[in-house]
């Protein structure tokens, strides 16, 4: 079987590391720089590379698009104009779905070609081929979208492809991951930007008072260093979600900030406790991988 | 010279484990509870103990009172009515402040008698002696508040005992510690719990979405696990500086919304990198301690 990753980044590496462990696979790397590919070949992380992903696409049954989403967006154009084998399955890495789902819809269903739009939330602050990790995947979240009735059919065949990964793959809608992606990870995202930037505002520069700050700090600023085009590009992706759950976050803002200004011990005290009980369950089925 | 630690909890008790590093010092250990004693002598954590405060602390050179915050001030009304050494040094180990403030000035500062409040942002979620760890305050912030002109200036006899901690120690008001804990540790708790409680709401019980979060949803909701009954006390117990920076807090919020609603990348972008630029800054000073 033939496997085409293209985009040998972080993520891609990483899924080209697991499947190595699959003997019946033969991995082509593609990508754009020529010392990536040079490197894949070298540590024998791929059989084969080509910085032409036209040239190996005809052959191929598994087609892995793990590049920045603008430029996935211009390779599903690009692959519905291929001969591409008609049993080929097209998957993709990237954060934000909707507008690779409707590129999809556009180019890629009208032609018979099975597309299955993949979200793994795995990864570190690490970018490049040198960062591919064996593992990075396993445990970890991973959503696949169908994009049609035949996509939805053969999500048990790329299942069995990535399994190597150790990923929890789970099936789920575009609008579904949406929402579900702005409440924990868009959402949580802004308002760590916005604690940063309020604590900034409130007390001067960072450098100075992160002398004062303890882990509680630390951790819920953690993802306010994240990059800042990328998050642009993701809150901007997934709008209508975002609003609706800063919408629900304001409202459970709301009830502690009454709370204490009620001095309303009671009520901050059920408040609370809801939240630890909730925090605590969070981690149940999966406690080992904390 | 003899150190009274009262209250052989984590952080008495962590506190008597540095102290014993400095053979000038006798530590004599009071808790209510017999086994926490018995302990404390078997592993000689201390040179002496005893159930009974009153018995130990007028030949005491500083009385540490690391107990919780209620029972601090009855101490502290208990030790203004006891013959102790005119050069005492009496410190806490509370985290909220104003109350045990208002009890020095009532109890202890008409007789004379040096109180400097004490703040150590140190400690895990364990408790009792034997959670006793030696090194647990190296490089915490330890804030001292000396309670008047006279407390000031012996702020320094204080700091040289308690160096063997290899605490960061910063002296500043009440005023001020109220307002800066506000900001680094009593607001990202009222996040952390608001975030838990909205996504509850949004999603449905945590045991089942608890598959799909990834580390940042787990950084920002860690502290939301906190104990109900400490955390209803400190907020009730600060919450004019509270709802001060939750109103800074809303605002930040706002500016995000607003670009989101707006599809204002440019904004977004300002924003974020705002965030990324002071969280990046954070930790310079001390990033090997992070």
């Amino acid at each position: 079987m033939n496997v085409v990753i293209v985009g040998l980044g972080e993520m891609g590496a990483s899924l080209a590391c697991d499947l190595r462990k699959n003997p019946q696979i033969k991995l082509i790397g593609v990508d754009r720089d020529v010392a990536s590919l040079a490197y894949a070949r070298k540590t024998s992380l791929v059989d084969q590379t080509s910085q032409d992903l036209a040239e190996v696409a005809t052959q191929a049954d598994l087609i892995i698009l793990a590049t920045p989403v603008e430029s996935i967006e211009q390779m599903i154009e690009q692959l519905g104009q291929l001969d591409l084998k008609t049993t080929v399955i097209i998957t993709d890495a990237g954060s934000t779905k909707r507008a690779i789902m409707a590129q999809a819809q556009q180019f890629l269903l009208p032609k018979g070609i099975t597309f299955i739009g993949g979200h793994a939330m795995a990864g570190s602050h690490l970018a490049g081929v040198q960062a591919a990790q064996m593992g990075m995947y396993r445990h970890a979240p991973y959503f696949l979208m169908p994009a049609d009735e035949q996509a939805a059919s053969r999500v048990d065949n790329l299942k069995v492809i990535l399994a190597p990964t150790g990923a929890n793959f789970i099936t789920m809608s575009v609008d579904e991951h949406d929402d579900l992606m702005a409440v924990v990870s868009d959402n949580p995202h802004v308002i760590a930007f916005a604690l940063m930037n309020s604590s900034v505002n409130d007390l001067g520069k960072s450098q100075d008072f992160g002398q004062y700050v303890a882990g509680g700090f630390k951790d819920m600023t953690r993802i306010a260093a994240s990059d800042p085009q990328l998050w642009s590009d993701i809150l901007l992706s997934n709008q209508g979600a975002i609003l609706n759950n800063l919408t629900s976050f304001r409202q459970a803002l709301d009830q502690f900030q009454r709370a204490i200004e009620d001095s309303d011990e009671e009520t901050l005290l059920q408040l609370i406790s809801r939240a630890q009980i909730s925090r605590q369950n969070l981690l149940i089925k999966r406690e080992n991988n904390d």
